[in-house]
């Protein structure tokens, strides 16, 4: 089965971060996370992503805050498909990361996500290995159920509060 | 094969659209494209995305400008990956795009590439597919291989013209 | 009496959306509220707005943070005055929310009133349904003569601390 | 029959107003329209709308680009709905005009749709004569219908063009 | 001697307000404050104003958050100079406020200060009125003498702390 | 009587500009302009100002694009009272020049008018030269009304058209 | 003497990034200009900028627009000075590319101009070998002191129009 | 050995500025820092930058806030490198500092770092000063290295946390 690799530009990402990969890890799909970044370890991202589908990765969630190239970076290295988590981590809230992610030129795609959207990415990512895996496509299904019948009984709980 | 679906919310649109659906023709995908709308025809959007699994589909692409709801829409009725591709419809930029596309709620992600970056949209899709299927695996990177031979050719022939 | 729904996209909203409530309630106007996601609970939004003219509503306020697609998603299922209501939910202070529920196509009008702007929601909602009930139209005008009268005190009043 | 006023700040907004006026005489609701400004001209503004109401209006429509205080300007001295419709006037893309119509205080609500969004002002304008109009109702039930299928109509065509 | 009068939608404003009062009242300029609203009390704001010349000032200074429409309903109603002070009041950090108040239409000109910028409200409001009053302008000349010394001898003694 | 100067930090500024000197002319205030850069000659800015009230003038407008810091530099060496217009030089549509012109720190500060708004800028000037000269006073009050007269015909004209 | 090196991601910056060779090649400082891109060719990236300081540069300037990563892959490996120069290149105005190249995480800066600033780009980038060269330091300086005397003709030329 | 100037508009963000020059000390560049602001102290600005070079500076920082003038009024009175440091001194989050330090006009460059970017201001003053002068150039990659080296031991460190 195809693992998720989960990098981000520094440790103190890792609050946000790891609901990435708790809500990969409740699907069953392998993880492997580091702190990688862009510009303070250039080396360690390549060698890391250029190796990564041959380590059995199918798809990689890069979260990173402010001027945030680790995305873009990762998704230079390698043609399986990137995912941008653009992380808060300046005045300007996450609006600079975003641009940052989500505004690739021609040729290079990434997948962004919202602002700190951690659990997206995660299902995002086991939304993308699943298009070839159809056991974690099923454990996807049931989720996406669960959600929905867990967002139903909201209403039925507020309806006796009111 | 599994084919990648296109949905836009105008016809409008299909000159910037186009070019994801030639990528994707390029790298040999089949393809197929619809002008459906969140809002004026929220059925259509509905019957053929609660069937595209059934009927072949790996991955969705959904383009749409201002208060672009289509790609959310799509992905509420499905759990294949759902690529969002904001487009410039407004005096906004299709800053109002964006963020309509990107900034979804936990539990249904959106993969958002650049505001018109359809040729993105396509090359990703193709890169969705090709976790499990290693003969587009093989054509991705053989476009990404040639895309750089060319970049780099561009500095020589610049080099020509100084 | 017509009735207004109330919609929110996550039981989250209802500290801001309940001052809608309340607005209405003052107002004398029947009031149901209802925790329904565009993403979520897509099937709930639709079954009760397809059916809602003809369960005595005649306006509908639809509040959502984020990507906030409900007030568009309703507005697709009927043809009643919508009134969006955007939340602040991420960083980006509901600017994500206001665009990606004012910025509608043609032919899906939302009406949408400020960030947070609950209080305002209600009065709108009561001001649609007096146009067509002349005792609500009363109670419209005695509660605007009432807000200004307290107003025009909170200068007196302010006189007296300088 | 209650008729709807169209207001606008100058009279150069009037090729992107026209088609509110347009849409609300498709649907055959009574329209007058007026060239007033809330800087320029307050005294006609406040002589019109607080005598709106007994002249027979509905609802009010104001369009206004800039620092767009008309909408507020009219909301302020009526309790009929008050539709706000941003113009693009500035080089600031209608953002301004935007957040000067929609950002109102509590007490007066402005209904605001798109910027540039004139037919969508005129369909909500309909909408809200419609809660208390049911021939109007069926009108705009009509032309929902009609837009409906044309825009299904759209994909039909587009996909003969493929 | 001419007056100051600052008019406040809000009287939650009188924290920040308040210091544009204390800085003309060290001018020895004297001040009139009002809490009046565009919106909840038009009908004080255009007795207070349209008198106000002739009642002995010489300058306005209004202050307003959110779609700030005061300074711009005060300048209409007068030719006395008008300065607009947007308060922060919403999630938008005041920069609905600025450009409601700073994005005048031509012919109704608003002097806008910083979001927040109560002392420069009244510094300005200082200056206006000093250019027809030498006794005013010798004072207004000290302080920004006696302010040139102070900060001159911040740098003083921060090299003390290094 | 006073002058009015107004400077800009480039003569690409004058087509804009040149409707703040026509309008002051037309209100009989004497006006001197000049092509005075913040940046570029620094000096030229500090020998005209410091000298400005000694040499008749009353108002300055400082009209800058981009970093504009024409306004702020005139304000910190003179006491006159100073008018930022801001110009739109840049791909940010004048946004940077609103935000360098109005957002001074207390101590200084700047009476901003619009983006481009330049017959604002005049008037603005013109009506504190008129604080302390009843003639002036006057004619900006013929002024206003003839304004208001000619945007009443305007719906006039409107109505005939219709 | 040391060299500047200029990068840009794509050949269609060259029109705007032309002025910053143009710049530097008047001040006689030694000038090599290259197409490379940080996610297209980031092995030539890497390649050249490694081996810069060694090649004898001694600043390098690079010019990217949209998600512009290139001066930070630039700065991420070389301590060399690293100029960034934000490039118009989506519907954002350059907001993206400024964002992307200023907001640099602590440990790896890059000196940024204004978007478009290629001029600046190069005079900084001589400015800053200037440090270390007399020789250079002089011609800057006079360029310095011509642009001036230029500026200030300007103003002489401007009066004799009016 | 060439000395960095540390210059702030004020007092206040030394909190954030004192990263710089401890930058600076951990690299052993001679540093000195002042308070001097481009509005309140014109006349110290210019004369400490204006002999700056001549006092055996060799690049100057400026850190300011709001319409962060400070930047551009060094560099338009001195040659050498300026770097601009924008501060969060407002509700606007630095947005309105970071356009007016880094949008300046053709001739007068500031090297913009990012919002409250202090150890990049002061890293980025020594890369500078270290084209000139290789014992700092070694110390600069010292830095560097480590830096590095920390990076990549915190994956280490946090692999044995998971």
């Amino acid at each position: 089965m195809k693992k998720c690799a989960i990098l981000m530009g520094s440790e103190n990402d890792w609050p946000v971060v790891k609901k990435c990969a708790d809500t990969l890890k409740a699907l069953e799909v392998p993880v492997e996370a580091h702190v990688y970044s862009a510009h303070r370890t250039p080396d360690l991202v390549k060698a890391f992503v250029s190796s990564a589908e041959d380590n059995g990765f199918g798809v990689i969630v890069a979260a990173a805050g402010k001027a945030a190239h680790l995305a873009g970076a990762v998704a230079a290295q390698t043609t399986l498909p990137v995912i941008g988590l653009p992380i808060t981590a300046t005045q300007l809230d996450g609006l600079d990361a975003l641009l940052s992610t989500v505004q690739m030129p021609a040729g290079i795609p990434v997948a962004t996500v919202a602002i700190g959207g951690a659990e997206n990415a995660g299902l995002l990512a086991a939304q993308i290995l699943a298009v070839g895996d159809e056991a974690l496509a099923g454990r996807v299904k049931a989720q996406r159920q669960a959600m929905r019948d867990a967002a139903a009984k909201k209403d039925e709980e507020f309806q006796k509060t009111l």
